[in-house]
C-alpha cells in the first residue's frame, strides 16, 4: 500500500473552513481513495480580488492503485 | 509558579473552530487553572469516518498546584 | 516596488476566522496598498479573559509609497 | 536538465527501511530517471491495521525528459 | 473524541527499528486506544553504555475515554 | 530502558537562568530519575504581574519504572 | 478557484538566478496559468558535472481548470 | 544599543540579487545607522506582471539612537 | 483588542539576561501596553567590540490603542 | 568540559542502520571520547550506483581534550 | 574573506551564561580571527553528574587565513 | 564511503553567486573529493565595511579518505 500526497490551494470569500473545503472538494471530485488532508498554511489575499480571498494550501493523502 | 503543557487532538464533523473547542472542553474538564491555548496543527480526517472529520492538535498549558 | 511586512494579533470572542479578521480592519484602517495576510499562529487565551479569546497572529504586507 | 520531487508515503508491517523501500519500488515502477529520495517523516499506524504499519513518508526525485 | 499525544523515548542494543518497537510496547502496556505513532528523532548514545544504544524518541496518540 | 519527556515552563522574577531552574526544581520534586533538560522557549511576561515575570518552557527527560 | 503546487528542480552551469529561470520555463512550457514561484533551497553539484551545476528548488503555483 | 529590524520585500525585472538591492536601497533612503540584512525569502511573481517580478523578502538591522 | 509584534536587539558586556533587559527597557522607553517578550536568538559578538557583546533578540508584543 | 560537534554522512547497500553505523564506525576510528550522535537525515541514493545507496547524515559529538 | 563555523558545547556547574562562556574560552584558545557566537541549544544534564551541568550549544564563526 | 560537511561562508562586493563561489573555490584549494554544496543563508553586511558585502553560508560536502 502506497500513498501520494500533493498539495493544493482552496479559495473562499467567507472562511479559511471554506477555502480548506474548496480544496478537499476538488480533490475529491478528481481523485479516488482519498485518505486525510494537513492544513500547511493559511492567508488572505487582498489586492487584485473583491473584497477579502481566504486561502487554505492543503496537503492531500490518497492511496495509490496497486 | 510554574506551568504544564499537554498536547491534545479535538474533533469535529462542521468546522477547525469546534474541533479546538472540542479540545479545550475536554481539558476543562479535568484540568484546573487552565492558561492559554495554542494551535499546533489542522487536518482533515477523510478515510474511515463519516463525511470529514476536523482535528485541530492543540498545546493547553494550565498552572501547576504548588 | 518594495513591500513591507508587520505582525498584528487579532482577537475574537467568537472564531479564529473573527480573530484574523480582526487583526487586516485594523491594517486596512490605518495603512494604503494593503496586499496580502499570512496566518502565523492560532491560539486562545483563557486565563484573565471572560470565556475564551480567540487569536490570530497575522503577517500583513502592503506596498511603501515610492 | 530539470528534476521534479513528488512525495509518497510507503507502508511495511516489518520495519522503516522496507516502508521506504515500498515507496521506492512504486516509484521505479512508475518514473524512469529516478535520482535521489529523502526521508520525510517515520510513523507507525496502530489503529485499524492488525498489528503494525510502519510508514516511510519519501520524496523521490527524477530527471525530466526534455 | 479527542486524543492525547505524549513523548517516548525507547532504546535498543540492536537498531532503530527496535527502539522505536521499544517505546510503542511500553505504550501498549500502559495506554489503551493507542492510535498512531510518529518518528521525532533518531539517535545513537555511545558515552555510558555498552556497545551502542539505538534510541528512537517518538509521539504516541491515543484516544481518551469518554 | 524507556525515558518519557514533559513540558514544564518555570517563571521567576529574577532570571532566566532562575525560571529554568524553577521548573526543573518542580520536575525533581515529582519525578525520579530525572536525566536531562532541553530548553525550549525563553520569554518575559510584562502584563498582569509585578515588575518582570521571566519565564523559561523546558522538557524534561526522566526514565519510566519497568 | 483552486491552485496546485508542484516542486521543480532546474540546473544551470552558469548562476542560481538561471538554474531557477530554467525550472520556470520548463513549467511555462507544460502548464497554464503558472502565477508564482518560490525558492525552496539552492545548491551546487560538483562531482559528476563539468564545472559546476548551479540548482534551485522551486515550488511552483499554478491556477487549476475549473 | 539597540537595534531594530523590520522586513522588507524588493522587486526586480531582472534577478534575486537586484530585488535584494531594491530593498537594501530603500532602507538606506529611510533608516541611519543600517548594519546587515538577511534574506528570508526569493520568490517570483509571475501572474499580474509583465514578463517576470524576482522578489526578494529580507529582514533589515540598524541601530536606535539612544 | 489588537496587538502589534517588534523586533528588537539588546546587547550587553555583561550577559544574555542583561542583554534581553537592554531591548525590554528601550521597548518600555517608548511603547505604551507592553505585553509580553518572546526571545528569538541569543548571540554574541566578537570582533569590532571591546571585550564580548551579549546578544538578545527579542520579539516586543504591545496592546494598540483603539 | 568542551564538546564538539561534527556533521559525517553513512553509506550502506543494505539499510539506514548500517549506513549510521558506517559513519559512527568511522568517527570512532579516529575521534577520542566519543559522546553521542544525533540522526539528522536519511537518504537514498539512486543514480549512478548499483542498486541503492542508503545514507546517513548524523552530528557526532566528543569531548575535547583539556 | 572566508569565514568557517564550528559547533562546540561549553559547560557549567553555575548558569547558560557560563556555559557559554566555556565554550568561547576554549575557541578563543584554539582559533584565531574569532568574529560572532550564535547560541543553538541550551540544556541541563542532570544524571551522571554531581549536581547540574549547564549546557550551551554554540556556533563559532572565525575568519579563515588567505 | 563516508562524507563529511562543513560550513563556510564567502564574500563578495558583487553578488550572492559570487559570495557563493567564494566559499566553493576556497574548499576546493583545501580539499579533495568535493561532491556537494547546500546554500544556508544569504545576507548583506553594510556597517564596517565598503559599500556592501555579498554573503553566503554554504554546506561543503565531501568525500573523507578511506
Amino acid at each position: 500500500m502506497v500513498f501520494k500526497k500533493i498539495t493544493l490551494i482552496g479559495t473562499s470569500s467567507e472562511s479559511f473552513d471554506k477555502a480548506a473545503d474548496d480544496a478537499i472538494e476538488r480533490a475529491e471530485a478528481t481523485l479516488d481513495n482519498l485518505k486525510w488532508v494537513e492544513v500547511e498554511e493559511l492567508g488572505v489575499e487582498i489586492a487584485g480580488v473583491e473584497g477579502r480571498e481566504y486561502q487554505a494550501e492543503v496537503v492531500v493523502a490518497f492511496e495509490l492503485e496497486e
